[in-house]
């Protein structure tokens, strides 16, 4: 293993071009690059899936098809951005009839549900690695249009920090599958590591109402921390604020907080907005009975300040996913 | 390996969905799609390049990063378009900044020479198979701007058939380097594979007068035939009307051919365009001293026939590349 670079890192190093662009956009560091293309505004997101990696070696390629597909949604949930179309980068060991069916039956379900339609794409072999041929991998690019367009930056000192869903329940299967917790991985738990439901409707509300969003994918510490970053501002967040789910809530709660805070995998949003939105957002919440949405925190100057329902400061011991820092 | 399915199989049957599309394209089946977004219209492409299927596992990084740019760049040329911006998803096995470092060189480099800056990605690490870690792949998604674009549909019968450059050069390379054919690998032809240019100002040029056009990364006539097939039509070509290097010249003629032909990785143009156009084309070709335009042939309403200078007819055995029918 080489030196131990994050992924932000990487990029700003080694992929931070200044190159003139016809296309004005908000430079790299968002879930989706938001471009001005004529009179229309367009929001893109590139996102690789592996097996090993993202997937258990044994996952089923239904599950495959829904789910790289629904994590691309999410980057333009995040972006508020209505979805448009998708391209498909796909690397397979083989030409597997069985599981060329089941993941294509996946991604066109969840394709359809959203209306984006796939428009071209490349198949290619996967490596050779000693004897053995490296397991799937795919690449997709999904493109969105927005009115303006929600980035990570953009928060403000007083506003309120708003989360969607039970984040830690795709972590807790994780756990539990692998046998790094004990206990069984119920319904809800699989269905979240799964079949995450991308935030596109929410997502779409929050444009023009949100200072800021993102999702949580890299789990809802690491991508609220890139909010503040971006938006040059600190937060405090009361961490019981956070919905758990009842199987969350069963844990012990050094791992409910552990899979809430720094879990990752999930795919919900993480937003600020003025206190002025509350009862825009709540009215909102209320026609949404299936999705939960928490008040968990407010915009600072600086810092990140993480405490209990009592008040009492919870050391932040959380760190979410990065690919090349473990 | 499972069945013997071309990748245009593969594709027409699990990836032809039929969704509604908001931003109208043309379907899948050409170098890039052309999508109406508002007022503009705009090429995208995606290509996975993986080290031990497009790269050999010695492959320079700075090779890399400037080849696989070049070749989605090719995708654009044979649209028509105008490089806009590109999206780059890089899976690596490890974080090794000296091979980042010539990466990311390479890539910039190309970047800068045809005005296309880094607007998004994502980096993984690649997937564990065995002991070992899978090598480096990654997916570029390019994208520019069309008048109207060029698809491989639209020959028609009596149309010319045109070639630049001299092809098979990156096959010949390719063919000394791995040992397969005797000799010693030209600066040319190495130059042909590693560094390859992508056309892009003879494709704007296309634009409005070739009536079909494609890149012959797949090998010439696998390439000729998706436009014969796209069209609806056929063709008689000249094998000997078709530009050889001096490399390929001293090469046994079935060598020769082979490469020409059926070679693949050659980041050329093939086009049709009407009889009409041949002053124009010519006239554009002597601006462009350094690389010679071929017409090869002509358009006709069915099947392929390959002739030599000598008019007697050459067997068709040469068949381009496919990744999932070796």
């Amino acid at each position: 293993m080489g030196p131990c670079l994050s992924e932000t890192e990487l990029i700003s190093r080694f992929f931070n071009f200044d190159i003139p662009n016809h296309w004005p956009s908000q430079g790299i560091g968002d879930d989706c690059a938001i471009m001005q293309v004529g009179a229309s505004r367009i929001a893109v997101t590139t996102d690789t899936l592996a097996c090993g990696t993202h997937f258990l070696p044994d996952v089923n390629p239904y599950t495959v098809g829904r789910k790289s597909l629904a994590v691309n949604l999410s980057d333009l949930a995040a972006a508020g951005a209505r979805p448009r179309c998708f391209f498909l980068a796909l690397s397979l060991p083989e030409t597997n009839l069985e599981w060329l069916e089941a993941f294509s039956r996946g991604l066109f379900e969840m394709a359809r549900e959203y209306d984006c339609p796939l428009i071209g794409g490349d198949t290619t072999k996967t490596a050779k690695v000693g004897n053995l041929q490296a397991p799937f991998s795919l690449t997709i690019t999904a493109m969105g249009e927005v009115k303006k367009g929600l980035t990570r930056a953009g928060a403000k000192v007083g506003d309120d920090i708003w989360v969607s869903g039970t984040p830690g329940d795709a972590y807790l299967a994780l756990m539990l599958r692998t046998g790094e917790w004990s206990g069984v991985c119920s319904e809800h738990a699989a269905r979240a590591m799964d079949n995450p439901t991308p935030r596109v409707a929410l997502g779409q509300f929050l444009e023009g109402r949100a200072s800021a969003c993102a999702d949580i994918s890299d789990g809802f510490l690491k991508d609220l921390g890139n909010i503040l970053s971006r938006s040059n501002v600190g937060a405090r967040i009361n961490v019981d604020a956070l919905a758990a789910s009842d199987d969350l809530n069963s844990r012990p709660l050094e791992q409910k907080r552990m899979a809430q805070l720094a879990g990752g995998d999930d795919y919900e949003l993480v937003w600020t907005a003025p206190v002025c939105m509350r009862a825009e957002i709540s009215a909102y919440a209320k026609q949404c009975p299936a999705l939960c949405f928490s008040r968990v925190g407010e915009v600072t100057p600086s810092g990140l300040m993480l405490f209990d329902d009592k008040g009492r400061e919870v050391k932040n011991i959380y760190h979410g996913f990065d690919h090349f820092s473990q």
